[in-house]
């Protein structure tokens, strides 16, 4: 059977955003999928947070990829960023390329997208579906009280350094994936790696208490070394106080993985989404009445050090390491 | 030389976009390039206009294609969707996966894709850069005040139906770079694919007068069934009064070009960019007054119609044809 674009467009993206009009005027959306361009309404008072990001076929997944997987984590990534900014999520562009019309490759992927932008009430706006190599690139959008956001350039000396969730399984769950690393419960990380969740309530939460925010997508190293340099400081990260989760802490106690091994994905693992920000002490306090059950450990502290160096301590005592993070290209 | 994803955006895109604080103010970019997300400034009684349009290789483009005038017309056909739509264009997002790190090819790919957008003075606000099967996405914002955009749903019963500039240069241009069609002025025709303006002062003066616009990407008979549709009647296209450049005309003339094939390449051809526009008749004598240099011609009226059809006349007499647009999957 042969499907046209513009049906494809309307079968599995249009029908699952319509919105009628009193949803319409909430969502902001003045003029959706259907004509040259979307139209949004911007609340007086906020700014326009903007992200795109790309996930290639090949790269950022395998092409046997499960298709609800990867529509739920082509969004995830990129809510992640505007959970970086404090932003709260409102719409999407989609760009899709697919090298044929699959019905039920299209089915499931659109599932999986919607049910994180509906999870979410973000809104699918616009966007492009062409023919040729399998790509998708998502442009998410939102919206953040003026002059409120998370930026990189905030961090102060003297704020602890914090994480939020657990460090390493996603980039543990690619090396099971890949066959370079053999553990006993594959599919907790492997469910990491592409069942992300993005952070976004605490993003928006921490815009009032938070210095500066990244989202840990290049690993822990490489995210923390962009707020120093945005902020012109250095850090002291405790690599003793890294926040492991369950299934990797039992991985190391059954010798399927080494301490080392554990640390590594910790520090340099991509693919994690967790937030990384810096916090004064005082409205570290603040956060912690705030929100009894926030998930967020404290890894590390804000040094003045003009040459924006990152130093490890373990016990107290520094360490040395060199650890890289992520990077297509090398 | 191994070149880093974070060292290629900036040398090749971010250092082209360095703003003084004056011009940040200016071109509403609280935030740009650097952080997780960029930050925008809509202006009080401005809606956002948002559009996204992907170039794939080997579906768009030819894999040797011009870098230079990839990057031109990767942001064309972005800033031709908000012409269509009366915006003023602002911010640029732009994804692009490549193969591998060709500095000549970046070099020359952003030269393109600036000249354009300094031309209009757009801002490149963020993106992605990843490694694949080359590929292009731009995400184009613009704004337009408050219910003033021009949908393709507005379209009234008597108005006249006019494109700007000239139809079916740049599908005979495709012909004539895959082989299909031999004429003597290839270059012409190319240029005219490859190097499109888009119209984006005629969009922004259009807000003004015209009922409904869209652009020509898919062919003149395929985007006027669009507003059509969106509009609910039916029009009259006069085939007779379909504006051709100087060059299709002496190509016709030479019998080089068929009169049908003109007529083809004008009726259905992709990748033209004009704006088809409808307009009551009384808008139009104020329009034309307004700017005495605009290049757009009458080709016909709308019309009562249930069955929101378009009916094709040559001298006033009514003929029948068959012509499809264009469709990736088809």
């Amino acid at each position: 059977m042969s499907v046209g674009e513009f049906d494809l467009i309307k079968r599995y993206f249009k029908q699952k955003t319509s919105l009628d009009e009193s949803q319409s005027v909430a969502s902001g959306v003045n003029v959706g999928i259907g004509d040259d361009c979307a139209i949004l309404d911007i609340p007086d008072g906020y700014q326009l947070v903007v992200t795109t990001d790309s996930l290639v076929s090949g790269v950022h997944f395998f092409e046997d990829v499960c298709p609800y997987r990867l529509g739920y984590k082509s969004l995830a990534v990129n809510l992640s960023d505007l959970a970086a900014m404090g932003a709260t999520p409102k719409w999407l562009s989609l760009a899709i390329t697919l090298p044929n019309v699959d019905e039920q490759w299209l089915s499931e992927f659109s599932r999986g997208f919607f049910e994180l932008a509906n999870k979410y009430n973000v809104k699918l706006i616009g966007g492009d579906t062409t023919k040729g190599p399998l790509s998708i690139t998502v442009s998410a959008k939102g919206i953040v009280p003026r002059n409120r956001a998370l930026l990189r350039s905030g961090a102060q000396v003297g704020d602890l350094i914090c994480v939020s969730g657990c460090l390493g399984d996603g980039a543990l769950g690619l090396a099971c994936k890949l066959g370079n690393q053999s553990v006993d419960n594959k599919s907790a990380f492997i469910n990491a790696l592409e069942l992300t969740d993005p952070r976004n309530e605490l993003g928006i939460l921490l815009a009032d208490y938070a210095s500066s925010c990244i989202d840990i997508s290049d690993g822990l190293v490489q995210d923390l070394q962009h707020i120093l340099d945005a902020s012109r400081c250095g850090a002291i990260l405790a690599i003793d106080k890294l926040p492991l989760s369950q299934a990797m802490q039992l991985e190391r106690n059954k010798q399927t993985l080494t301490v080392e091994q554990t640390l590594q994905y910790a520090l340099t693992g991509g693919d994690d989404y967790e937030l990384l920000f810096t916090i004064s002490k005082r409205a570290y306090q603040q956060l912690c009445m705030h929100k009894a059950e926030t998930t967020f450990s404290v890894v590390g502290e804000i040094v003045k050090d003009v040459e924006m160096k990152l130093k490890l301590t373990n016990g107290g005592q520094a360490v040395t390491a060199q650890y890289a993070g992520w990077d297509h290209f090398k």
